[in-house]
């Protein structure tokens, strides 16, 4: 029996993405897609990719239709989402959020970074994260309130977060760093990361042939990053855009204490991979290798790549990702999935096109 | 239980794709991938994608492994697929060959155009022609000899004359072009159209940022084109390079019968969609549409548009394909679905990412 | 001395193009940028690229200074330009038009296709058609005209016109052609060729990996391209868009008388090469050779390529551009060089990055 | 008059780019282009950019003109550089080395990085490190000696050293920074940054959609940083490959000290403009502004954009060149301007194109 599922934002590139993961997916049937700027407009008229395959078309974010189901996934900006969780979660549906809304545990970091108030702050301390590599607890507890009932609200972690925290965390907890080392993330991402919406820096003549800088040392990624490495503080964040529709590669640079500064890089790996064994959608590279975005491009995977530098006593972690698949979309289907007691991979796509 | 195949040139670009739908097909078991450039190295050495996903190691062609399988995939060159398709199909494996050997029905053609001799002409008769929307018959007779213990031998159709093909035959086989019409062909291919070789054409730095024609009035797909469409001497193909890994667009011209040109575009796309009517895998868009070649991308689908011109008394059709699946692997697994009596789109790709 | 010229819309694409090439060119003095959105901002906060080379600022189109200029290109949307025209011809300004609204020299088609009466049908018969290669005469006169002192109306060709006719006019004027052949005309457009308006097919996201036909049958360039080559009702335009930023060729094939296409491909080359003796900005590549839109990017020159297939009777020839440069600003700039009596490349861009 | 100049190994892409600064330069006069592959072809075979400007033929290193030239520019491997130079140098030719001969200062350090022997170290005490707004110097003292009649011998800065060390120098030597600072650098390269050898990393369809990083810890650029920026054993440099043909940013991480992490970035900001007063070819953006590697592309300009975190107390720095014009021949050519008593920016391109 499939599990009855809805897009709230469909129209988004990470709402298209979420009903491409759910059409495939065995185990989940998909009842609605929202748009409010669509509404009444066919799917396949804005992404063609759909023609032959489907004839859904868009309602409205109000369509009663989604207080009746198993899940919805909310891919609108951060306020919207909050402004519609707590009906769903009422109404006894599990919310999939992959807007930043119920991503910070504190209210007050929110206000600070989102500039608005938290408009559901008691949700804040139930809510699950959903970054099943690194949360595996938060989303047993989902799984477990919801057997009892409880419809799960899991705050999916964010493109960046997710490729910087999956490099960065295992040395971390590991204890290999200095106490005071700064964690210098420099990331790049595709231009799918910088949204639907046209402007300036979305152009195709302006993204071509570019790398650039942007929010520097204020994106709003930046204390989600510093939440799950608990490095308030401490983390130095500077995203690019560089011309490519997907893709998210994150390069981490952590000081090592003497003694981790003092192993090979094989030994690295294999830490690494101890750490992640349970973790079927994360992939360390062999020593010596490092990530290609293209290798988990369409994909719900993160390959993870590793240096030792003896010579500065640093470590250079690198995490590639689709920041709209295992990013966003890919990484909701994923918590989805274990909140409603299926294999994690299950209906997510894992190979990427060789070329 | 599933068949037992391999693929022959892995390592290529139309082989690695055939091993990204193979794996993924539920009924084949991939038995042997060769090459023998690279026998002995693991796929996902060549071919990160992979990693993560599985351990095959391509062996050698000679790999006698081959022998004992249901079929074999050929994704080797010309001349060298007809160098083994006859020891195959003699040791009852059924053959799919993505080269060129055994698509032109004439030995003589094909040694005017390929500039050598064909190697083995009297399975030319015989084999089947793989472009199951035009050429559905050669395709079941295939089926029919393999239960009586026969094994086929498909020629699956090259790339272009798929997207050409495809686009141009309806409006050819429905009498609507003028007797001396040239069929007038522009198509515009990927870079992966032009393989995994490297060269100064295939280079990022040649190809970026540029469009070229190529192999004017000299391709070696025109004599097959004319041969789809029963056109001798009058298919003037102009093959082009543009800047993206995947896709074929191909644009073809066709002058119009009087009586022909009258007609509306929405009669056009009524007359196509009813000769398409059994086949699932081409969509004629709406009139006024035209296909994007990223909206089939990674996909088994081609989507078709026209456009009818009563100024000038001309049909346009254009025709989008992604080069590597529907235009090469896609296809042969299409056929092989046929001959192996499955549903033609069973285990294939049809939905592209959205974005 | 220079001659003091102005830019009115210099925020879009071409406009900023013509700012580059006037600010590099010896004898033309920018005094004057003019964008009504942009009224007041530098011009490098527009376009990074000039910044720390000047620190001109954007005026509104009814600046003054204008008036006083010796020529003005005018860079906004057709409509747009036949209101301003006139009020500067009437002061003495030469116009150099980049837009389509003096293109057309019968009134009655401009409103057939743009679908709104001319505003100065008057000054049609008087003005210059600005593609120099084949209407020398009519800049000569212009030049003749400025000399008396008349000032100029100059419309320039517009980018797909250019490249297509320069490809094709000297077949049709040499009498190489089929007096029933169709001018079949395919080309394909980088993205600049879209315009600074951002949308659906100019984001990233859609214009990246993707290829498709647009506007076919319907394009507003047909009729200037009929118009130019004589051969009303005659021309198949179907323009594409592919993902690069600058650069259009066009594949234009026709069919030959039986004389004609029994040359050898290398005397069609002599012949054009004959045509072009007097053009400096036209190279007629070797035979065997085919333009690549790379190697002709940020320069004024185009290239042309050739091929002759006796089997079908027809020849393709191909022309690449810089659709911003040739097709637009430095058109406009040669042309002003040729009615101001400078050699016509002055101070214009002639060769590409090699790579 | 014009100085007479060479350029060995002109059919690589730092070559080429040369050949097109070169031919349009003012005051140099180029006399052979030198290539052992390629001796006897027409430079517009190898790069048609160059067709219909110039009918340059390739000669191989061996020709003699060389010896007597003003100047030659050597763009070849190393170790092939060092092998030339000396004889040149006592030819009285001034030698303008593209490679990374003799960058190091220490023909030990080269040995360590390089896996050869110098071969000759006693001209690296003599050698001006070519880096004019950080070498002011050495370039002067060149000047100097050539003025007696010394030849120069000029080790130009590699691509990334360049844009690594005018975003970074001026903080470090400043005073900014903590002792114990780590130098972060994460650097984006076009492709053409890989050079003109086609191979896997290279090829069109590895090197689209695709970013990732290289050489970590190991580039053979990284002791030539530590040298220009003295910070032994402490500068981090992890490089990525992006696609786009040409452009590098990098990105550098600082850590300040307590007084310096109290500035305001638009104190920052005043101080690298003061920094770099004389040096007309460095933009430091305005604060809150990052700079873009289209908008030096094809230029010599090096854009510097800066971000003063107080919460994590580090400076985010960014420099934007192009690898070929800035990172490579414009450099090389700037160099040479210097050493020739020309105003340094002579003859190079200094606008690019503003889309």
């Amino acid at each position: 029996m499939a599990y009855q599922v809805g897009v709230v934002g469909a129209a988004g590139y990470a709402g298209a993405e979420l009903v491409r993961l759910l059409l495939a997916h065995p185990d989940y049937e998909l009842k609605a897609i929202t748009s409010n700027a669509d509404a009444g407009v066919r799917l396949a008229d804005i992404y063609p990719a759909f023609t032959g395959e489907t004839d859904l078309v868009f309602t409205s974010h109000d369509d009663p239709a989604l207080m009746a189901l198993d899940a919805v996934f909310l891919a609108v900006p951060h306020t919207a989402a909050m402004g519609m969780a707590p009906s769903l979660l009422a109404h006894g549906v599990s919310v999939f959020d992959l807007s930043a809304d119920y991503r910070l545990a504190s209210a007050e970091v929110y206000e600070e970074w989102y500039g608005v108030p938290h408009a559901s702050p008691e949700l804040l301390a139930g809510r699950a994260f959903g970054l099943p590599e690194l949360f595996a607890k938060d989303l047993a507890d989902a799984r477990a309130s919801l057997e009892t009932g409880e419809p799960a609200l899991v705050a999916c972690a964010g493109c960046y977060p997710t490729a910087t925290s999956l490099a960065a965390a295992p040395a971390l907890r590991m204890g290999w760093c200095r106490e005071d080392t700064i964690v210098v993330v420099d990331a790049v991402s595709g231009v799918t990361g910088a949204g639907k919406g046209c402007n300036a820096r979305t152009h195709y003549c302006s993204a071509d042939e570019n790398v650039e800088a942007y929010g520097v040392c204020k994106h709003r990624h930046t204390p989600e990053i510093e939440q799950i490495l608990q490095a308030k503080d401490r983390v130095v964040f500077t995203p690019h855009l560089a011309p490519l529709k997907r893709g998210l590669l994150s390069t981490v640079t952590l000081r090592l204490t003497q003694e981790a500064a003092a192993m090979d890089v094989e030994e690295a790996v294999e830490a690494y991979r101890s750490f992640y064994e349970d973790a079927p959608l994360v992939t360390v590279l062999d020593a010596g290798a490092m990530p290609r975005t293209a290798s988990v491009a369409g994909t719900c995977r993160c390959q993870i790549g590793l240096a030792v530098d003896p010579r500065t006593g640093v470590l250079v972690a690198t995490g590639a990702i689709d920041n709209l698949c295992k990013g966003a979309a890919g990484q909701a289907v994923q918590c989805a999935n274990i909140v409603f007691g299926l294999e994690e991979r299950r209906g997510l796509p894992l190979v990427a096109m060789p070329v």
